[in-house]
């Protein structure tokens, strides 16, 4: 058992976002204890490890509800560049001469990432999956993968004996029903996708109204947008989530709030590249469950959680002329616990007893985090990756000041990526 | 003499943004040597310290363009409210109350935290300026303290003697003329104001068209815009700064272009603010000087070059849909060296021989920072205060690892910090 004391602690466990000075416990994966202990508890318990926070702060830790980790490979390749040059010229090109070996160390790579910004786990879409699933589990890191079909009719087939393969396989590991997006999937293959949300009466998450582009050429296909289609074939029927969502109807909206689809913005990805900003504020209002997401490290180009907060607030704010627009504890609760329903982690939402250990420490005597009137603007609007003290996964310590304990070198790692990129260069 | 060995430079010495494997000493306050040193060279200096870079890059520090450094105490304290409320209920009625000694102290706090972020140098626009001086020489931090004067045509000669005395008064202290905005000052005030640019024949730096109202009222008032009225009145005539700059004109910016006057963009405290996101492409092809600022913390609330650069070229992006706009370079040379122009540090804007020594070093040994591309769009893109290894001013290493050397225990001065607002809520 761990024993966190003499901190503050936002659990997300209620309806608030208040610090409370209380302690948290963990028992092997799960929180075992939140609260004041007595004395007679105290002297009947026999901890590991007793982690004086010394005044920081205790919260569910981020959840990224929308990436491609392995895509690392491609940071800073080729950006500067018009959406479809980037995609077409580069992205695809390279992507199709990548390895299960190359996903399994660009993987690596975005997981030593996401620990430094106090993300326990992602929501990720990309392909080599046994070799993703080995990247994860080695380093003890969490990650519920999306399926990620596209083409014909006959790859719901791929992707039924992938949700069949992949849950279970680990208790780090689910994999939820999904595909890429309309635009690169035939009909038959979307009609089948909502035959398998029905058999399984399974969510279904994919990228989603991203470009005004994408909505515009989905109406003149079907005469309707991509959401109004994945309803008509009952794709959404058992919710799910929408990736990116920027260009959202009226209509649109109603039926994410009607099915209880998560709507996960990634704002970073959307301004880098040109995409627009979201309605997040209409769909607070309709009552559409949020998550937030960095989208993959080629178009964002980090995977720092603290970034995409203050995105996803200071852009509605623009966007509405209104700087009371989206508030901070809004912000907050969808990066730590809204991220996390939006991938069906439902026990790794909050801090309370029999939750998944799931835990970032935040250091609070750190200039940016100074003077203390409110914690969770401190976190949206002045937090960075340098105020993350410690990743907690599953009731393992992953990252603790500046440290890595996933079971591998991090340099071995940075040095790896380098060679398996040489190596594709010259495929 | 210190010895930067074994690491890349980008020196904005030239037109270009490549690393080189070069190496660079200091001389005291000076950059002494740049570039392949001769086996000879070698034998013959005597190092104080060799600092071993082991691949990691080394720059012109950052430089904070605009800033208000001690309202520090009001971060997090009345954010996500309308910009009105928040300046005239939260923000003016606790400067009233603010001392000299709170001011030392909250000014202190910033310099922390600009150094966790690769800033030697800040253009400050507060009160209170010997306490603010005091902070600045003590910690051995360089800032460039511009011009506050509103109201009445009399403060003109209170900015003259501010002039005259804060110039000279230390080498890590300057002092240009400039005042608050337009819509504080009275007619006369800027009339007289156009005078001491003439009779110093000095640049002249202020608040310039941040919101829509601001530009509005003016041509209300005079029939002009801001930086019309300063034209007129030779208030630019010797260039300057503009802050914000959010809502110029064609016509002003052919000013600006003119006069050589910086615009200096904001694009944290626009977004969080909701004033709007300036044209920064635009200025720049007009041959616009280009500066970065954070604004005060109150406004931002960090004071994060990092994400101000991601901030200043995907706003861009977004306001164009054009993924293109404003590439990694343009945004990396600003931060490092138009900014510095901006605030007359004309031998801070580089790494050469004969420059001031204010270095950055940035770590690439992390996973934000890893595979390398590309130095420039590393930095812009996924850079974060996570990768500063070390600030450098004027030749002296005032943060390294984490650690700070400034001649004061930091938690001295965030408990300092929390006792002076304690004071101040009670006054």
């Amino acid at each position: 058992m761990i024993r966190f004391k003499n901190g503050k602690v936002i659990t997300f466990a209620g309806a608030g976002c208040e610090a409370e000075d209380i302690e948290v416990w963990t028992d092997k994966d799960k929180i075992s204890f939140v609260g004041k202990p007595s004395d007679e508890q105290l002297k009947n318990t026999a901890f590991e490890r007793e982690i004086d926070l010394d005044g920081d702060l205790l919260i569910p830790s981020f959840k990224n509800a929308h990436t491609h980790s392995a895509m690392t490979f491609l940071r800073s390749y080729a950006d500067d560049l018009p959406l479809q040059d980037w995609l077409f010229t580069q992205v695809f090109p390279m992507e199709a001469k990548l390895t299960g070996e190359d996903v399994y160390w660009y993987s690596k790579l975005a997981i030593l990432e996401y620990l430094t910004s106090g993300v326990s786990a992602s929501f990720d879409m990309y392909f080599e999956l046994d070799d993703y699933v080995r990247a994860n589990v080695e380093s003890g890191f969490r990650s519920v993968l999306c399926g990620a079909v596209s083409g014909e009719r006959a790859n719901a087939k791929v992707l039924e004996e992938r949700y069949l393969k992949y849950n279970g396989i680990d208790p780090l590991i689910s994999f939820r029903l999904g595909f890429h997006a309309e635009y690169t999937a035939e009909y038959g293959l979307l009609e089948d996708i909502g035959a398998l949300a029905e058999k399984y009466k399974a969510p279904v998450s994919t990228h989603n109204s991203e470009t005004a582009k994408e909505v515009a050429e989905c109406i003149g296909r079907y005469g309707k947008t991509p959401t109004g289609l994945f309803e008509e074939l009952g794709i959404y029927k058992y919710g799910g989530a929408g990736f990116h969502c920027v260009h959202l109807s009226e209509e649109d909206m109603d039926i994410f709030a009607e099915r209880g689809v998560y709507a996960v913005s990634c704002p970073g990805s959307n301004s880098k590249l040109a995409s627009g900003i979201a309605a997040v504020t209409d769909w607070v209002a309709k009552g559409i469950n949020l998550g937030l997401g960095t989208d993959g490290p080629a178009s964002n180009n980090a995977l720092d959680m603290f970034r995409e907060m203050f995105l996803l607030t200071s852009l509605q704010k623009l966007r509405l002329g209104d700087a009371a627009a989206l508030p901070a504890d809004v912000v907050l609760r969808a990066a730590c616990s809204g991220s996390a329903l939006a991938m069906g982690l439902n026990d790794c939402d909050s801090v309370a007893v029999g939750k998944q250990a799931d835990l970032t420490v935040i250091g609070l005597k750190a200039p940016n985090m100074q003077p203390i009137h409110n914690l969770a603007k401190n976190l949206v609007y002045s937090g960075s990756k340098q105020n993350v003290r410690m990743t907690v996964c599953a009731g393992k310590i992953l990252y603790e000041d500046g440290k890595f304990f996933i079971g591998e070198d991090e340099k071995r790692i940075y040095a790896r990526v380098g060679e398996c990129f040489e190596a594709l260069k010259a495929r």
